[in-house]
């Protein structure tokens, strides 16, 4: 099959150049400029780390990145310890104390939420950085930890050109209709049904 | 709904404690350690993107990345530019000559494809690197660019340890049933469709 007859050649490039020509086309017909509005939900993995990954784009083009991380207490910081070599150029907070059934306490989990949300509207505000990760912030709503409405209202009247990217499963409907962007992380197959424990540079 | 009852406090608790259990047993029962073959396919946003944010995970625990793009050209890079700050931490390879419709040449793409698989060959081979990147594979494998078995059968007998995480859509069922780790980026919503054009930091 790595042998291409002419035919093929030929078919092949037909084919492609015509796609180009309504690839060319899509892209000419979106002209607006816009930050995002980004939420990353599902059951499937990948949300967290794929906002990591926006990070890193960020960064690429010069800007700064801002990370609030809403539930995760201090576990799972190998992309923290990696993304401090970019120094200042990444503020990280861990606000979280850790998963809902790991305190077990609700005013304190309402609380931490709260102390969350107030660094995320400061990060948000502040002009040099591109882009604001609120890591698990559809957890803290999930649990109306923090009030729907009021979040929203704020995400919708950010600074012009500012990227926010959310994750976490089970994003509120409002929150969907709100965002540009919505990707469902789509659990297809885990190897944890295969026995498999969390696995360094995978899990944490 | 922020003032919370010592009743709501207590049923939020029990429902928490008992999570705690499950969730531990959960834990506990999986044992086996492997690096993971991985793969991120859908038609969303969001594969290549987390497969970088692994890298970042890999990078923090201190071990080298390995990336091979298969199709992309010198197109969205940004990424590359940050991950450049980990200077030979990373072993970046750009091996395809851009989008198949950009190319319109199957032979060319068949030969890149070729080097592009000889060169993720030589980084799965490399004992410093935790995590090889293969970057729209799955384009490759679609065309039939490369033959399914052949690399089915070289990602099964990888090193021990060694993750590789597949990107691109259309995965082959065969290469989903070999991988241990399989998510789908469905798009739920993507503001190409309100006439946003590709932006900065998100899309390159």
């Amino acid at each position: 099959m790595n042998d291409v007859t002419s035919t093929e050649a030929e078919r092949h490039r037909a084919k492609m150049e015509k796609r180009k020509t309504v690839q060319d086309a899509e892209v000419a017909s979106k002209t607006v400029e816009k930050g995002l509005l980004i939420v990353h939900t599902g059951a499937g993995k990948g949300k967290s780390t794929a906002a990591f990954g926006l990070a890193l784009r960020t960064l690429g083009h010069g800007a700064r990145v801002g990370v609030v991380q809403f539930i995760k207490g201090a576990w799972h910081s190998a992309e923290r310890d990696a993304l401090e070599t970019f120094g200042d150029r990444v503020a990280w907070y861990t606000m979280g104390e850790g998963f809902t059934w790991e305190t077990q306490d609700l005013a304190r989990d309402i609380a931490s939420a709260r102390r969350a949300w107030e660094q995320a509207c400061a990060l948000m505000a502040d002009p040099s950085i591109g882009l604001v990760i609120l890591d698990e912030l559809n957890i803290a709503l999930r649990y109306d930890y923090l009030p729907l409405d009021e979040v929203i209202a704020t995400l919708q009247a950010r600074r012009k050109g500012l990227h926010v990217a959310i994750t976490g499963r089970n994003a509120k409907p409002a929150l969907v209709e709100a965002a540009d962007l919505v990707t469902e992380m789509t659990l297809v197959k885990h190897h944890f049904k295969a026995g498999v424990k969390a696995q360094k540079g995978i899990e944490f």
